[in-house]
């Protein structure tokens, strides 16, 4: 079966063609996005605008580990041919990508410990920020670093294969491949500096204490 | 070349047999972690039982991740025929894992971040375990969470791929494949455990106080 991904020679035997255009896509995605960001804050309308947009970030990671993500891990096998929605966006994507066509190891344990662990913890963070719960540092700088590591890896792994498997298009290549992954670089390290402060703050306060 | 590594149908050119023995390579490596927790002991003297053993993982920590996982990361396009101690260390341990022969993106990728950011930052942590820095258990949820990580997904994308690039022999597959990784998933979870519960602490104590 002919296939737009890279690299040219991937054997993609069960391939199917999306039915769906891009618009629909990438509208469908930001419009669910968009509806968890509203809905986060209006959850957390007495917090203090760093605490809501941390909660909306987290709760957006929730809906995109859990779900998105989710569908992955438990359909990778079949996504060549796979004609839902999660399907056609991961096929999608996977012109950036085609190790998601693949089953890559290196990609789909990153996705296994992403969706598995890191969607739910996010979700439970998002509550844990809105209600000021003392966990709520701890539990930041711990699935703050995993997203962190985990997308450096990710980049990684791409980079010491000379790319290979992106498709080189400038619209795939940055648009989806480096602008689609940045947040969870960029965030993540703003994320694990605000809980560094509050860490050391708080430690600083008690270690006073008691001498 | 004929050579004693998984799957069989490798190919290892430039490949070169050890000319140091088993007992020579580990009694080594051995030593030196004797050193270091002998080292740290004595620096941690004034410390809890609990701190100053905290700091000697960290300590040995920071020895492996940049002298011996160091050591990988520079070399390892020329570890098959590298007579070096630790090249030697590298093609003994490869029996368990051939993929450091190969310079595997997803091996490569998880030492690259290993060496590079966890083992100084291991360092730092031991010595801000000794002298009970307020950003000791910051870092300590950070580095433990990393190398959790790190080692999750290296056990599953061997998984993943049956183990094909692992010695059958229980020696191989358990002694250095399982063993020799084990302690980076049993410690990390007791050290995250540990900060887990002292950063609740710590903030539910100055929460009270601002209160």
């Amino acid at each position: 079966m002919k296939h737009p991904y890279y690299p040219l020679s991937l054997q993609l035997p069960t391939f199917v063609a999306n039915t769906l255009t891009v618009q629909e896509i990438l509208g469908g995605f930001f419009a669910c996005v968009a509806l968890i960001i509203v809905a986060t804050l209006r959850f957390a309308k007495n917090n203090t605008v760093g605490d809501r947009w941390a909660a909306v970030w987290f709760a957006v990671c929730g809906f995109i580990h859990c779900l998105v993500e989710g569908y992955y891990v438990l359909n990778n096998y079949r996504i060549p041919s796979d004609q839902s929605i999660l399907g056609q966006l991961w096929k999608e994507y996977s012109l950036a990508d085609s190790r998601y066509l693949t089953s890559d190891p290196a990609v789909l344990s990153i996705e296994i410990l992403t969706a598995a662990v890191m969607g739910p913890l996010s979700f439970i963070l998002a509550g844990a920020i809105v209600k000021s719960r003392p966990y709520r540092h701890f539990l930041q700088i711990l699935v703050s670093t995993s997203q962190l590591y985990g997308c450096c890896l990710y980049y990684m792994t791409s980079y010491l294969t000379q790319f290979k498997d992106s498709h080189p298009h400038p619209f795939y290549f940055y648009g989806y491949f480096v602008v689609m992954n940045l947040p969870w670089i960029v965030l993540p390290i703003v994320m694990i500096n605000a809980s560094a402060r509050a860490t050391v703050k708080a430690f600083s306060a008690t270690s006073k204490k008691i001498r």
